[in-house]
């Protein structure tokens, strides 16, 4: 059954959102570094999604969504699929709204996800992400229920939720030349196109994707939507199989283009952000600053906006990746 | 030779502190934790002074004490002795000033805290913590130049610039209940306390210090200084031998008990803060939240505000230490 695709927000949608969002989402704050900005020869600002509720950015969406839900449909309560941070996002929204909340996420998902998803109150429904639909399993839990599905991207309403984080991080700034944005799905990503284009229209602004699921690159270069088969990344959060049919013709529109990181170049990202600016950064949050430094002779002595999207990372997952970098260092 | 104390600042000086400082310090963000509430029982505010320059509140009291020097003296550059994180703010300090600084730092002193340093321009000069006096080396180097020695802890003007950190907390929360400070030398802890008395004068503070160099303790149950061997602990920001002349007397008079905490107990508040705050706190930071934890029968429903002092702890040595802490619970 083709579905129409939802229209896309606008920049009126994101400044509704920050009002909506405003008694429940944290500010995040910028931080800046001097040993980055000297590494990469630019003036970087970092908006730190990390220290959202929930651990990511995914929250803003989320909860904007379940707030723009009409009170007798909400009141059924919600579902989401979500390799992680949404489903953290949705269940910590569902919570703090009062409505019941179902998440359908992978059987290998980070236990620290799954545990805190748990902690909000949600139902967890497992699945097989490499055998199984996803999208197939979240339908037919919302049918059943009369619950509605949040999606974790393709949506106006989340779309128009992460684009709140671009607001503020401008608002804050004033005009950047440049901005960094992890891209999975592409909600982040549409929400920072549409932020930017209104409020800072010189400012380029570009996707940065896992190296093992180039996706993004492939639609922006074919014009059109291309699917591929779940990507091996430990950038959890960034491994859809492609772009949302919300998403991609706003990233289309607005977005200078994609880059891609290696995990060997996320790993190093996470040591530095711990050690230099002692921030805990999940492998996901790392693409836009390992982005940056690829880039870097493109933006000597420019202002650059980068989003760390989240810091759900498993701690001994985080010490045996970092360990294991140093160890192949030394 | 015995030298007159120096007098013990006043909470004016904590203010005049603020005006040096307030172009060069970061007024470091304020963080809050629903997790660390629901164990604590109590509404805990969290002062982030991982985030200040140097990555610890040291910096404070560096850089107040070197733009308090007279401009000839100030010429000639500082000196200091230091097992780190005060290293690297003097050496800050110095850099932002533009004079000459060197530092004497114990041979075993963290590998990052000795490049740091080094990274700010300074010269460091080596000794064995174990045999040698670094008080006497410092001297004698100062002596030797002609430079300010600026200690770490024992100088109104270094005790003025830490002040600054609770000034600022308790600006930003109102009053609090309670105050919890990691203790070394006391420079930060006689500071906090300046300000607390001032500024909130129901909140009781409380200096926190390793279990295995438990000086302070001591000291106030004696009521006068204790000195004690060089004690091991992983909280290397707090392992001195004893209180200092001049913050003695001002803690005695301002702090209402000291605490200790376990090395066992700070590795797994550096794990929580990391996985649940997404915050990378060295040991010695995670003193004041143990003591937190420790105390909570007593701090129900209070409003209670925690220092974190620093985060220059490296990174191989953070992933070995949560790693081990995560195995041995498994």
């Amino acid at each position: 059954m083709q579905q129409d695709i939802p229209p896309a927000p606008a920049f009126a949608d994101i400044l509704a959102a920050r009002e909506r969002l405003a008694p429940h989402a944290h500010r995040t704050p910028v931080l800046t570094s001097r040993s980055f900005d000297a590494l990469a020869g630019a003036q970087v600002f970092f908006k730190c999604e990390t220290f959202q509720r929930g651990g990511a950015f995914k929250f803003r969406g989320a909860m904007n969504a379940v707030l723009s839900l009409p009170a007798e449909v909400r009141a059924r309560g919600v579902v989401a699929y979500s390799s992680g941070n949404h489903a953290q996002g949705l269940a910590y929204a569902a919570k703090l709204a009062g409505v019941p909340a179902a998440i359908v996420m992978p059987q290998d998902a980070p236990a620290l996800k799954v545990a805190a998803t748990r902690g909000y109150g949600a139902e967890v429904v497992s699945y097989d992400r490499y055998t199984e639909s996803r999208e197939e399993i979240g339908a037919a839990l919302a049918a059943g229920r009369g619950a509605a599905l949040i999606p974790p991207f393709d949506h106006p309403d989340v779309i128009a939720g992460q684009g709140t984080a671009t607001a503020e991080l401008l608002e804050e700034t004033g005009p950047l030349d440049a901005l960094f944005v992890p891209l999975g799905g592409g909600g982040l990503l549409a929400g920072a196109g549409i932020a930017a284009q209104a409020m800072a229209p010189g400012c380029q602004v570009f996707g940065v994707e896992p190296e093992a699921g180039n996706d993004g690159q492939m639609s922006l270069a074919k014009g059109e939507i291309v699917g591929i088969a779940v990507p091996r990344s430990i950038a959890d959060g960034a491994i859809v199989t492609s772009l949302g049919r919300c998403t991609f013709p706003v990233i289309r529109q607005t977005v200078a283009g994609i880059e891609t990181a290696s995990d060997a170049e996320l790993v190093a990202m996470m040591g530095f952000f711990a050690e230099r600016m002692k921030l805990y950064v999940e492998p996901t949050g790392c693409l836009g600053a390992a982005a940056v430094l690829k880039r870097a002779a493109d933006l000597q002595g420019k202002r650059v906006g980068v989003i760390l999207s989240g810091g759900n990372v498993d701690l001994a997952r985080f010490a045996q990746l970092v360990l294991e970098a140093r160890e192949a260092e030394a």
